[in-house]
C-alpha cells in the first residue's frame, strides 16, 4: 500500500470546494477506497474495523489504554444519541451546556429519553463558563452529568472545554464531550481535559465520507452502562460487547464509507496527526479570514473565541447584500458556503475543514470579492445591529 | 447522463462476489457515483434526494400515491427501530411474527421501546400463517398492530404475507412489513398487499451500498404519528415533516451512499423494475439450487417456500466437512458465502442476490464442486437428523 499524499489536489470531478462544517471536500484517495465491496461478516473487514478503533483511540495520547472506540452506524446526532442514552442512566440527570443548535439538540434529546435534564442556554454564541457549571452544580445535588459541545459550529465557536472539565470533576459529575466538529484537529487528549466519553464522526476533521459516527468511552463506564440504552440501535454498550466477542459490528456496517474513513486515517497520521492537521485549519482560517476582513466583512467573534474549523461572518448591511444570491454566485465560482444561524442579525458561515489549503482559501476571498462586485455591493460592512451584538462577547 | 447499462460484470477490482444477504455485490458505475463530494444542504443533493423517494414511491404500483418515502440514516435495522417506534404508538399492542433472527430482533426492539407485544415465535423457519393470526388477534383485542418479515434471510424463507395481512385487516389491526430483504426483486405492491408501512435499506435488492434505509409508508399514518417515537434520531414523523418542508435530511445524510443509491436506482429501473431484477434472481437460485442439488447438497427449505434472496443449505455429514473451511477455500475461489443460523443442525446459505447472474452462479457451483473435492468430501448428504428437521415444513 502506498503511504498517502499529503498534497491538496481540487476536486477531481470539477465539483464546488464545500466550506461547509462537513460533509466536507475530501481527498480523491479517499473516495476511491470505495470503489470494492466488502463482506461486512468477514475477517477482512473485521480487520479493517480493529484498524480503524485503534487509530482513533490512538489520538487520544497518554492514557488512551483506558477507552475503547465503539463506531455507531448513522449521521452525527445518532452517535450523539447513542452516547446520552447510553452513559445518563434512567434515573440520573443531565446539565446540558447549550449556546446554539447542536446544544438545543442535545437537551431535545434528553427530552425524547425522558430522562432528567436542565439546560445552561447562553444563546447563539456567547461561551457556557466553568464558574457557571460550578454554581449549577453546587445548586443541584441531583445533576449526575454534564454535557459540553466541544466547537458550536452554529456560531463556529470553540467552547472552554477544559475549564468546563474542571468545574464538573471539582463537584464530583462526570463530562461527556460532543466534540464532532473539533476531533481531530483539536487535541482532546485524555491527560489533559478529563471526560467519560465524546462523540465525532467519520465527515468531520478526520476527512471521511459521512454515513457512520463514533463514540470513544472510558472503558470502565462502557461496562456499567449495559442496560441503559433507551434504544437497540443505539445502544453503545450492545455494539461494544459484541464488537470485542466477534470483531464485528452488529447490524450492518456502511461497508465503503468504512474504508474510505480508514484511507483518512492514513491521510490524517500523514498529515502528523492532530497536530498537523489542526495547523493547516488554523492557517486556512487566517488566511480566509484576513482576507475576509480585508473586503470589510466581520466576524461574530473576536479573535480569541474563532475555532479553525467554521467561521460566521455577518452579512453586509448593502441593500444590494443579499445571501440566496451571494450563496449561488460563490458556488457559481466553485465554492459552496454555508447559511448562518444566528437568530438576532444575517449571518453566513465559512468552513476550514476538508481537503483545502491556503492557496483555496485565497480563492475564496477573491471569489467573494468579484461576487460582491457583480452584485452591486459596495461594502461589506455589517448593520450597527450586528456590531452591538458583537459587543456582548468580551475578547 | 448516459443510460445505465444491464450487462453484469466481474468485480472490476478483482475482490470475492459477496454471496450474502448484503452488503452485495454491486456495479461498478454504482461504486464510481460515490467519487465526487456533494454538498448535504445543496440545492443538487436535495434534487438528489427527493428523485429516490420518488423513484422508491413509483415501486409500489398503483395506490403508490397514498404513501410516502421517508429515508433513515444508519442500517436496516435501525429504520425497522425508525418503523416501530413511530408507528405503534405508547399505548399500543405488537404482535411479532418471528420466524429468525429478524423476527426476534423486531421484537428484542419492542423490549427496548418498552411497549406492549406478543410474539409468535414459530422457530428457525417454520412460516406463520394467516390462520394463526386470525386466532390470536381474535383472541386478544389489544393487539394494534401485526409485524411481519417479508424474506427472513435466517433461513431464506419467503414468509406469506398476503394471508397474514388478510387476517390483520380482517380483524380490524395494522399491518408492518419489514421488507428489508425482498423489497425491490419481490412485489409489495399495494394494490395488492394491504399494510401501514415498510421498510428495506439500500444495500439490498436495489444493489446499493451499506449506509441508510428507508421506510415506504401511507402518509395518514405519517400525519397521525408527530410524538409516538421514542427516539429524536429515529423518529420517522420528524424526518418526514422536515424533508417536506425543506428538501433536506434533519441530520447529515450519507451523500456518497445516496449518490450510488440513485445510481443503482437507474439500474434497477432499466433491468426492468422489480418484474426484471426478481426475474434474474430467480433465475440465478433455480441455476445454483439445481447444480448444489446435483452435488448432493440439501436446502432446508422445500421449493415453496424458497426465496429468490438467499438459500439456507444443510452442511454435509461428511467428518471432512468443515464450515470454517469450507468457507476459506470458497473465498480463494472468489466466493464469499455465509454462515447459518439454524439452532438445530448446522447449515450454511448461499445469496442470489447482487450483481450476478446466471453464469456466475453456474462457477459458484463449480468452485463448491472443487472445495469439497480438496476437503476430501465424498459426499454433500446431509446428516438424517437434517432432514427429519425438514420433514416438520409441509411443501
Amino acid at each position: 500500500m502506498k503511504a498517502p499524499s499529503t498534497k491538496i489536489e481540487p476536486p477531481r470531478l470539477g465539483e464546488p470546494y464545500l466550506l461547509t462544517p462537513g460533509p466536507l471536500t475530501t481527498s480523491f484517495a479517499v473516495k476511491e477506497a470505495m470503489l470494492r465491496d466488502w463482506g461486512s461478516w468477514d475477517d477482512d473487514f473485521r480487520a479493517m474495523t480493529q484498524d480503524m478503533r485503534t487509530r482513533l483511540l490512538s489520538l487520544l495520547g497518554d492514557g488512551a489504554d483506558d477507552f475503547d472506540c465503539v463506531p455507531m452506524q448513522g449521521s452525527g446526532s445518532f452517535a450523539v444519541e447513542a452516547m446520552l442514552g447510553t452513559f445518563i442512566p434512567k434515573d440520573g440527570k443531565a446539565l446540558v451546556l447549550a449556546n446554539g443548535a447542536y446544544g438545543l439538540r442535545s437537551a431535545k434529546t434528553m427530552e425524547y429519553l425522558g430522562r432528567e435534564h436542565v439546560v445552561l442556554d447562553k444563546g447563539d454564541y456567547l461561551p457556557p463558563r466553568g464558574q457557571e457549571v460550578a454554581q449549577i452544580l453546587a445548586d443541584d445535588s441531583a445533576i449526575t452529568h454534564v454535557v459540553a459541545i466541544h466547537c458550536e459550529t452554529s456560531s463556529g465557536i470553540l467552547n472552554p472545554v477544559e475549564e468546563i472539565s474542571e468545574a464538573t470533576y471539582a463537584a464530583g459529575r462526570k463530562l461527556l464531550v460532543d466534540s464532532m466538529s473539533a476531533f481531530g484537529a483539536i487535541p482532546l487528549e485524555v491527560s489533559k481535559v478529563r471526560y467519560e466519553a465524546m462523540v465525532s464522526s467519520a465527515n468531520k476533521c478526520i476527512e471521511g465520507v459521512p454515513g457512520f459516527g463514533f463514540v470513544i468511552a472510558r472503558k470502565s463506564e462502557l461496562e456499567a452502562s449495559k442496560g441503559n440504552c433507551h434504544s437497540l440501535s443505539l445502544d453503545v454498550h450492545a455494539q461494544w460487547d459484541n464488537m470485542e466477542k466477534t470483531g464485528q459490528w452488529r447490524f450492518t456496517p456502511p461497508t465503503h464509507v468504512v474504508a474510505a474513513f480508514l484511507e483518512a486515517l492514513r491521510g490524517h497520521e500523514a498529515e502528523g496527526g492532530v497536530a498537523g492537521r489542526g495547523a493547516r485549519y488554523t492557517n486556512n482560517r487566517d488566511v480566509m479570514v484576513a482576507g475576509m476582513r480585508d473586503l470589510g466583512f466581520e466576524t461574530l467573534l473576536k479573535d480569541r473565541w474563532l475555532s479553525p474549523i467554521i467561521v460566521t461572518f455577518f452579512c453586509p448591511a448593502d441593500p444590494n447584500f443579499e445571501f440566496s444570491r451571494f450563496y449561488g454566485l460563490m458556488k457559481d465560482r466553485g465554492f459552496i458556503i454555508y447559511p448562518g444561524k444566528l437568530t438576532v442579525v444575517d449571518s453566513f458561515r465559512v468552513g476550514c475543514i476538508g481537503q483545502m489549503d491556503a492557496e483555496v482559501m485565497r480563492q475564496v476571498v477573491t471569489a467573494a470579492k468579484e461576487t460582491l462586485a457583480e452584485m452591486g455591493v459596495a461594502s461589506a460592512a455589517p448593520p450597527a445591529a450586528a456590531l452591538e451584538e458583537r459587543a456582548k462577547l468580551a475578547a
